[in-house]
């Protein structure tokens, strides 16, 4: 039944996904200018999603190879729809997306509320397909397995289908990152710093490959993310579940996540029908949120009474979703409000080195409150039910993600909308409607960060308790030598895998600065309008920096805990132990940390441009123009694929780690 | 014996230094101006540490009672002990170094050699007179409580020791680094970006309080730190060797610190001989330590074959010595050699931005390979000696502490008598000569700090063991709530700790910032040479700051292991366990990732400067400060306090510990 259920709720969530699909794409484009400009980027985000997928598809064989030959084929086959239902999320949203932001430039002609309309419809589709697909790929795989593959765990095959999630996602986050970050720095510093001109203007050659470069990073790099986000969450909670109440579990985790699926759908409808009203962006976001919220909790509540210990579970997933919505509130106080005057303050005063001091003080300063956040939920969700329920404080964390993606995925949409509208010479009421939308997906995007930084490291530490328990460890000792060795090695991958990403993006900014400024030397009359600039130039170097780049860095995923375990052989299970806590532990917090040192960055430069400090042009802008642009790497190439390479780590280890151990030490 | 060969040694090298104090107290200051800045300088140190210690030691006073009530009154004076021992090894080393540097300039009028000659009896001065100090206080400790006080066990008496090494430390380090680079962020922003002049030119208001800093943070507080990571070691040893052997224990560790000091002693005449005799810089310090070492490992493995199991132990003590060294080495790479190149290139291409990025990629990256080691140097120990190898590696990485902190202690030392000679208008060749000793000192400074760490991690882990130990605990199990919640809190304490150090640099050098350009606006015929600047004001600017600054970070490490042990009560034990692991593990990776990024900064700087990628003036060169500036903070405040604040959080919650849970938990 509850298996039924969800099945039909996250059916119910892609049909609605396409039914608003087609109603965006029957609106109207705009002029002719507009039409080709969205074509451009149209056309280069899917030549690099291809390319990438090429790229990493070649991995994704081999991996499923690996799978096949060490667990079973069917396990590798549940892998295989992992990663492509996974690379579905993100493509899908995305191509929605690129469509959705010329024609929500083309709404912010008439108003801000029809623009909010068609942004927000556009996000939906993103929100409703991850969430849609994740829980219709995770019931396909443990239905099929239980079903019909009497020889294969169905704790097995989520396992082996939450891989291929994450797997996908890790790619299509470091790719797109580095992609978008490259393009983004590169087309700042010559731009914005150099050549004096606004953001988006169509004469920088890099503007293209950063607007592209938003739509792969941003959005199809998100949309994978957060599928992988909720499937983790999900497989979590089932494969404790099971440990603990045996079968039954599923059904009650299936029917938790359907609901909140519907939940979502209601708020969605909610948010679209206040825009359409008229209500102000704000509060018709929030209003989607909230009733989505109120309605899961009711839901949930009424749920859980009806079987044992309910209420207890009620409790662990009720402490998730307020811990979340706390990390968030936490989040939205240091990139906003005080800490961003004194990071402008000190850009007015010190000028760049004294920006990027406080900016990092301020990320630092962020990461307490919400680590004390996430060990006061642990502690309560475990006293209410055990290790189940720090699963189940991640999955209620995420219940209601369809809303809260939809919100997240509107901003860069708008964020869009504002390119298209600057390169097309609309008018400059149209951009101050789009800016508006923008600034408003700024701080909703502070939230959801919260919300997947939270729930990452309680899936994280769910899919952890789940590796020792397979490993049949009774405990896991920090007195053990192996064990705090690797605690001390796995501390620092998470280091090791940002120093790669933002290296890479270090490096290719570096050349996409050097074919802006010989763009701008040697293409005559470029800088008087006269002449087009080589966007294509830019979306190759871009394109070549993220492909080559992204490789490394996922590789330490998978590569790691193979490493572990057969080189300490006996020792290997308590090793890698301690490297998955190593690497949790530091993982979460770097993601806290560069995610709400970027924002703060961003925002205090935000905040300058407002006319604080000097305003836009003044020394202080200058410097937290620098800030701003150490910060986008953090916040959007490093920070938010720590979350993935942590959990993948641990599935990796939780598939295979039984395995080696039969093998190496018999 | 061991005890009274062990305290012959370090009085020995307590008479070495005096006399080395004579000889360079002896020796011509060189023209009135030298004498007047030196002056200046000298007066201005022993200004701010008198009220550094006003403030410091109103919470020695307090904590001792503390202890005194809920320890016992002994152990109280033992902990007062530690903390006078740290402060006469800071103030009589910055003593003689704020002398030992004018000195320099003036020998360097004659050669390169006689200068060397004078810093490095300055430096040694500081070397001898920790490691001196060092044991004779804990010799002193153990001596007494086993001879005289039965009722305090003496591993409690050494504990105690170490937390006053540790308490003073942590205040020093912290206070002298706002201090310093309050001052030296603040004269180069204005000084070098904004105005154009050299560094230490005196028309800077701002330098004198630089070179103030110098003294007060470089060499004071290195000296109160490097005294306490020795005592620590020393304790680590004692504690875990006693619950190992026995009594037995201490005679060995007290036969392995004596014979380090001698070693050292060996190796400081070596250096002075050579230095006198004119061999080149380089090679004079290299011979020292590298006679020094070889010493030390001969007498070693001496003394070891002459006890059960000593060879085992001696593999720890090397394990720990060899594992220091190829940290240093690893450290050497990363600061210097292609990372730096690579630096000063994008500081070329892409400007501030991609310095910073570039500086802080290399700073994650190169704490992968000495974690990795670490790990290896704990495996090892503790294959051959349990957890009393991991002790003894520790202790093995600073046996020879003597000779590399002299090493280490030159360096400002050449620094200051460089400031001194730009400020006293000498000729170009003398500046030369000391440039040339300070280049060489900042190679070896980075070596001096992988051992701090590297010895940091070993030390707190083994003190780590030992709270676990004493609080009853035969395991610390990972996958109980309250351990991991505790590492969750714990990690994010190091990160917190350098937030609030960071801020107090970056308020404080925002303050100076406002005052070195007002006294440039205000003060007629200053930046032609005609009128002298206010110093005093600057000096009172970084006095405040860090006066005001130094508590709250401090704090820290003292509230953080009684708030866990008292909120969580009977699972206090667990949560504070899981805190000091967790802060061990991030406060490590952070301590590595701040020290190299910052001297990677620094050094990519003095690439560009030596006529790189456009050489001074450049856009580069300016990108290139900034970074430098950013790293101030980073490896001379927020870094090398990391490693303390580890160790007092550990020692605090080792003599605490037992006695709250005794008393909640009845």
């Amino acid at each position: 039944m509850g298996l039924l259920l969800a099945g039909i709720f996250g059916v119910l969530s892609l049909i609605f996904a396409v039914a608003l699909s087609i109603s965006i794409l029957k609106r109207d484009q705009g002029t002719e200018r507009m039409k080709k400009i969205a074509k451009a980027i149209q056309d280069g985000a899917l030549a690099f999603l291809l390319e990438e997928y090429r790229t990493m598809y070649l991995w994704v064989i081999i991996f499923a190879i690996l799978i096949g030959i060490v667990i079973s084929p069917y396990v590798a086959v549940f892998f295989a729809l992992g990663t492509i239902f996974s690379t579905l999320s993100g493509f899908f949203g995305m191509y929605i997306a690129t469509r959705a932001s010329v024609r929500t430039t083309n709404a912010a002609t008439k108003s801000t509320g029809e623009a909010l309309f068609v942004a927000f419809s556009g996000g939906s589709v993103m929100g409703l397909t991850v969430t849609g697909l994740g829980v219709v790929g995770s019931l396909l795989t443990y239905f099929i397995s239980v079903k019909f593959l009497p020889q294969v765990s169905p704790l097995v095959a989520v396992t082996g289908y939450s891989i291929g999630a994450s797997f996908v996602a890790l790619f299509a986050r470091v790719g797109g990152g580095i992609y978008t970050k490259a393009a983004d720095v590169g087309a700042d510093l010559v731009g914005k710093v150099e050549a004096g001109i606004p953001e988006d203007d169509p004469r920088n050659p890099a503007v293209i490959a950063d607007n592209v470069g938003d739509n792969v990073g941003d959005i199809a790099g998100m949309g994978a993310d957060l599928y992988e986000s909720y499937v983790g969450s999900i497989t979590a909670a089932i494969i404790l579940g099971t440990l603990t109440l045996g079968n039954n579990a599923s059904t009650y985790i299936y029917l938790i996540t359907g609901y909140g699926i519907l939940s979502s759908i209601v708020g969605v409808i909610s948010s679209l029908v206040a825009s359409k009203i008229n209500i102000a962006p704000q509060k018709a976001l929030n209003i989607g949120s909230v009733i989505a919220n109120i309605f899961a909790i009711i839901v949930f509540f009424i749920i859980s009474k009806g079987i044992p210990n309910g209420t207890n579970y009620f409790v662990a997933i009720i402490t998730g979703l307020l811990i979340g919505l706390a990390i968030g509130f936490i989040t939205q106080y240091f990139t906003s409000a005080n800490p961003i005057v004194e990071i402008a303050k000190s850009s007015s005063e010190g000028g760049a080195a004294t920006t990027i001091l406080s900016g990092m003080a301020v990320g630092m300063e962020s990461t307490f409150i919400p680590l004390l956040l996430i060990a006061i939920g642990i502690i309560i969700s475990y006293r209410f039910s055990g290790l189940f329920g720090i699963a189940l404080a991640g999955l209620g964390m995420l219940s209601t993600l369809g809303i809260s993606l939809s919100v997240d995925a509107y901003g860069p949409i708008a964020d869009n909308a504002g390119g298209i509208a600057e390169m097309s010479h609309l008018s400059h009421e149209v951009r101050e409607r789009t800016d508006t939308l923008d600034a408003l997906g700024n701080t909703t995007a502070a939230m959801g960060k919260g919300f997947a930084i939270g729930s990452a490291a309680l899936t994280a530490l769910a899919l952890f308790s789940s590796y020792i328990q397979s490993m049949q460890m009774d405990t896991l000792n920090v007195m053990s030598p192996y064990t705090i060795s690797g605690m001390f090695v796995g501390t620092s991958l998470p280091f090791l895998f940002s120093a790669l990403a933002i290296m890479a993006v270090s490096r290719s900014a570096g050349y996409m600065v050097e074919e802006v400024r010989r763009q701008f030397r040697e293409i005559p009359g470029l800088m008087s309008g006269k002449a087009d600039p080589d966007y294509k130039k830019c979306i190759s170097i871009s394109t070549k920096g993220a492909l080559k780049s992204m490789i490394l860095p996922s590789l330490i995923a998978v590569v790691s805990p193979f490493a572990g375990l057969i080189i300490f052989m006996s020792y290997g299970k308590e090793f890698t132990g301690g490297l998955l806590a190593g690497a949790l532990l530091s993982g979460v917090i770097l993601a806290i940390y560069m995610a709400n040192a970027g924002a703060a960055w961003d925002n205090a430069k935000k905040f300058i441009e407002q006319g604080n400090f000097g305003g836009k042009g003044s020394e202080a802008h200058r410097a937290s123009v620098v800030g701003d642009t150490v910060g986008d790497p953090l916040k959007d190439t490093a920070g938010p694929s720590i979350n993935i390479l942590i959990k993948l780590m641990t599935t990796i280890s939780l598939l295979f780690g039984p395995h080696i151990v039969k093998f190496l030490v018999k």
